[in-house]
């Protein structure tokens, strides 16, 4: 997988400001990507498409360069059948937490959607690589996590432009995936990702939807120049 | 602040696909954004602008739709310097641990630009928010501060797309930080950026031009069906 024609391409225009229609796709790609479960088509993604979705992803922001991500693909069915096992049991477990009609209601949601999509990525954290000699990490070690979460959020904005769906699944023991996928004990499992082609994005999330909860205001969300500090 | 009419624009024209053009621009922002410290210059970044970077942060994916994040906006340079002392310290004790010519060339790294730039945002996660009622988190509480990266990774791409440069700062004491912003215990402040217009966005990451580490091969960090898996 190499950095084709167009990837250098867009390195050579870095002085020149975004016009106002390429910022436009990039909020474009933020506001219409959609954790997706039930709209997953069974297309298979060519490899072009994926590799620079893959390369997007790898083009994250990481602690001193660390770059500590590895991206297992999994296509087998099996496979998947043995993480949709695990997410069940979560489930089982999550649901039970719920009474009455929020009991109800977390019933009807449709949470993953690992054998509805043709492909599934675990993104991982190796916490013992050595690349970048532990910059930045002295004082705050988990930002290794938190790049590999920057590469996952990267890879959604590139699916979503690509029109690919991808949905995050978090009811799972990260215990029981990593043994199923053989991760080694350095390795930590950050996200499980549903990936696809869809029949449609829906205009706005599942969850705010199915009433479960609303979007907050932005302005609630505002401090100045400290924690108390509100207009 | 409030969805305009650009923002709504944008949701309805969901069911298409990204032309060629929008997604090569989706692309254009991952590859090109960088890890500012030094080419910040001090022009003010416009109301409209700041808000519509923040309601980019705003619409990351959340767990349960929990949305997690505050922002706290920090412009005051008092503020500021006693920010800088504390980076200043963590930065010695990190120092100390290279020995040699690795020591010398930390030394020589510029890895915060808290006073050159305008405006620091600090992106926290509120552990305690109930929205969402938990929804995603009963086996997997930590993914509350993995939407808050996500809601990081968007502002920085919305950031870059607008022309304005973004660097994280990482050496910090995270508990003196929450100090001198005020933030309640059961807020973690997860990522401390620095934020203003640049002179110029450079073409590589700077720890890569400054030769601290290079790039991996994608093809290096692939695993198919587990993580033996590979090819």
């Amino acid at each position: 997988m190499k950095l084709g024609g167009r990837m250098l391409g867009y390195l050579m225009v870095m002085t020149c400001d975004f016009t106002e229609a390429e910022r436009a796709a990039v909020y474009r790609a933020i506001f219409e990507r959609r954790d997706v479960r039930s709209q997953f088509i069974p297309d298979p993604i060519p490899d072009d498409v994926l590799n620079r979705i893959l390369l997007a992803a790898h083009h994250a922001p990481s602690v001193g360069f660390m770059q500590p991500w590895d991206f297992i693909l999994i296509r087998d069915r099996e496979v998947r059948s043995l993480i949709r096992d695990d997410f069940q049991e979560a489930n089982r477990r999550a649901a039970e937490t719920y009474q009455g009609q929020q009991r109800t209601a977390y019933e009807q949601l449709k949470l993953e959607g690992i054998l509805d999509s043709p492909l599934n990525i675990c993104v991982t954290c190796d916490r013992a690589r050595t690349l970048g000699s532990g910059l930045g990490r002295h004082s705050a070690p988990e930002t290794d996590l938190y790049s590999t979460v920057c590469a996952v959020q990267n890879l959604w904005l590139a699916a979503r432009a690509e029109g690919v769906g991808v949905g995050w699944v978090s009811i799972l023991d990260a215990h029981r995936l990593g043994e199923i996928l053989g991760v080694p004990p350095r390795v930590t499992p950050i996200a499980y990702l549903c990936v696809g082609y869809v029949s449609q994005f829906m205009e706005a999330p599942d969850l705010e939807k199915k009433g479960w909860c609303r979007r907050e205001s932005l302005a609630g969300l505002l401090h100045y120049d400290g924690w108390q500090g509100r207009r």
